[in-house]
Order: structure tokens, then C-alpha cells, then sequence
């Protein structure tokens, strides 16, 4: 059976004016990749609503999972909840169980629960809310797509609250060595051994350092053996 | 006039795998923001052709400006040249001018031209070449997508080739300044600073470090005039 596929949506005018370099997409593509779940494609959007929804709409569509980062904070950029809820088309005011949490915590640390804050409680209809171990205002799951915050602690900790209620498939197992030769020197052989392998995804990596040019090359599959003799047989290719 | 827009697709299952921390976005976000080009939206996609050649024709479409990385060296699982071609119903051979760059620097080197190396020639009809001063094989631009290599060197030499020939608009200038308060204590005066300066745009960046929760606010507009007003009006109402 073929693992579930994921996307992510990034949302935010801090990666791409530059400002701001993702940490996010990194963290999970590497956590997916270890329960068995095919991220496929990545999108960024700026802050405006057009955009968010219709990626919303286009990832949930075409992917089994979709994980959201970013604009679920209390200031007048964060839009993505009501995003979210316009993409489903359901309705979205603060809940009770979110006000809850919040309202607690600003209890006990004497901070006044404002209506800036209160934004961070509204949420969708029949949504169900991520647990925010960091700093308390949840995230939520509506149908395939979880939304999360971009604080990368924040993410992380969500991340950890979710991944482990989706039913992921077999882990890719890796594994990689380098070769100091250009890529234009091991191409044919590679894709001879690629070819012979079509259930190992093969990939070259170029890279140059001092002048030199050399290649990664990172060998990816979910059956460890095969994995093995592949590897195996490249450096039998090209001894170093 | 507002600004020309662009798009960013990065080619490549190294991202998503979470093997490789993307290094091209961040780079190409900061320079397009000096020249004034607004990226607008990126997508990270696997090496896979109807993923590559559906994302091409949706971004040539939506955005003024599209620029690629990754997928235009010799080896099997470089693919983008010929999907970029498919998208654009155009065919796509060995092209004189990009095989006698590349046969005169295999000549230099005393290298072999072989067919794997040949197939960094592939160029699609009509398509302009990218100078690439790193490692010779060229990038190329068709229509409004500009098509460059995924290795962060010659990547951001074939940027340095590629921006000084597209008319940009006017910079965006930013400032910011780090207030250590949460951001639900300084959201509404922050929408009514917003609400006042329609042309900036005023974004709230959470963190949290040892515990205490703060925010960097970051004003962005073209006007540097409107950016520092906005600043002094911000550090006034909130002395640190």
C-alpha cells in the first residue's frame, strides 16, 4: 500500500520578503519522513486571504494530510483561522473550549484576556483543537488540514501533539555516500542502477567545494536490504 | 504602479525529504525584495514531471516573474528542462550554442562530453540561455520562467545574470523594532497603526526566550519617510 501524502502551507509575508528563513518545512519533512508519510509538495503565501484559501483548498483537495504554519496569533495579521474556515465554508466565532484555555491561563498569570487575544479562540465549526503545551492558544484539525502556529517551538510541540494520531506507512530509510567526481562521470551507471531499482528513489546532490566538483548521492527506500545492496554496488562503481 | 510580482518553484525531493535545508528561497526573497519584485508565492515540489509541469504553467500564469531551482544537471532525476519545455508545448534538443559551451570547457579540462553531459544541453525552442560563470552549464529563460540550477553557488550566480535585465519596482524599505511584550498586549494599538498607514505593512513577529514572550514588529513599505514615522509613532507608544 502506498504511504499517505502530506502537504504543508506556509503562511507568511516574513519568508518571502526574506526577512525570515523557514524552519519549519524543514522540522516536518524530516518528522514525516521518519513515520512514513510522502510530503509532496510545499506552498508559501503571503498574509492575504485570497491566497490562503484558495491554497487551502487546492492542498486538501489533492493530498491526504495538510499541516499549516504561521497567522494564528492575536494581531491584525494573524488571519488564518478565518481563512481555514472560509475554505471549508463554515462558520467561525471564539469557542467556549478554546476561551477556556485561555482564559485560565490569563488567570493565573494576571494577564488581562482582551479582545486581541480572544482572536486567538475563534475557531471553526466542528474543528478540533491541538494542544499547545508551549504557550497555551491551541491550534485545530477540520477535516484533513491541521493548523498550526509558525513560532517554531510552538510548531514543534504541535507537530508532536498530531503526528502521532495519523496512521502513517513505512518510514524511508536512507542512505547516502559522497563522490568526489562530477556528476557527468557516474550519470550513466547511476541511471543504469536506478533503473534496475524502481523501488529505490536515486538522487544526486552536486556540490563544489575548492574547485572541485563532487556529488552526493542519496539512495532512499522503504526496505532496508535493498537500500543496503544498493549501496553496496555504487561503491563497487566507484571506489574512492 | 504597483510592483511586478513573482513566484519561486524549487524542484526537488532532497527539500521535502527534510534531508536538505532549503538555502535558494531565502536567498532569491532577499533580492527581490531590493529590486523591488514582490515573490509572492514559492512551491516546493518532488522530482516528479506532472507535478513540475502543472506548477509551472499555474505560476507563468498567476505571476509576472517565475524562477526555478534545481533539476538541470546531467543525472537521471534531472528532469526540469523537459517538463518546463512540456509546459510550454514547446521541443526541446541538444542546442547548438549550449553544447559548444559545454564542449569547450570539456575540452579545457580534457573531460569527456558524453551524453550524460549532453544532456545539460537540452534547451527548449526559443528559450534565452543563462550565463553560468560557476560551472559553465546554462540555466535559460522561456517566456516569464527563468530556469536555474538547484546548487546554492551557481544558483545565486545565474540570480546575479537574471535580475539586472528585468525592470523592477520600488525597494521595500523595512524596519523593525523588538518590544518583550505578548503580542495580545499590543495587537489593538498595533491594528489602528495599521489602519492608519494603509501603504505599509506592518507585520508581528511572536517569540519566546526563557520564557518571556515578545514580539519583533517589522514595518515594510516603499515610502522610507512613511516607514520611519510609523516606527517613532510605534517606539512612543511603547517605551521599552
Amino acid at each position: 500500500m502506498p504511504n499517505p501524502t502530506a502537504a504543508m502551507l506556509v503562511i507568511g509575508d516574513e519568508i518571502l520578503s526574506g526577512r525570515t528563513r523557514d524552519a519549519n518545512m524543514y522540522y516536518l519533512a524530516g518528522e514525516l519522513t521518519k513515520i512514513g508519510i510522502d510530503l509532496l509538495e510545499v506552498r508559501v503565501v503571503s498574509d492575504d486571504a485570497p491566497a490562503i484559501i484558495a491554497a487551502t483548498k487546492a492542498l486538501s483537495d489533492g493530498f491526504d494530510h495538510v499541516f499549516t504554519s504561521g497567522g494564528i496569533g492575536p494581531t491584525h495579521d494573524d488571519i488564518t483561522a478565518d481563512c481555514i474556515a472560509a475554505a471549508f465554508d463554515r462558520p467561525i466565532d471564539v469557542r467556549a473550549d478554546a476561551r477556556k484555555l485561555l482564559a485560565d491561563l490569563y488567570a493565573e498569570t494576571g494577564r488581562e484576556l482582551n479582545d486581541a487575544r480572544l482572536r486567538m479562540a475563534r475557531i471553526p465549526d466542528g474543528a478540533v483543537l491541538i494542544d499547545n503545551p508551549v504557550s497555551v492558544a491551541p491550534g485545530f484539525s477540520i477535516e484533513n488540514v491541521h493548523v498550526m502556529a509558525g513560532v517554531p517551538a510552538v510548531f514543534q510541540a504541535m507537530v508532536a501533539t498530531v503526528l502521532p494520531q495519523l496512521t502513517g506507512g513505512q518510514p524511508l530509510l536512507s542512505q547516502s555516500i559522497r563522490l568526489m567526481q562530477g556528476e557527468g562521470d557516474i550519470a550513466t551507471p547511476l541511471a543504469e542502477l536506478a533503473k534496475a531499482n524502481p523501488a529505490l528513489s536515486i538522487g544526486s546532490y552536486p556540490f563544489q567545494k575548492d574547485g572541485i566538483f563532487g556529488a552526493n548521492i542519496v539512495i532512499r527506500g522503504t526496505d532496508g536490504a535493498q537500500v543496503d545492496a544498493a549501496i553496496v554496488k555504487l561503491v563497487k562503481m566507484f571506489p574512492q
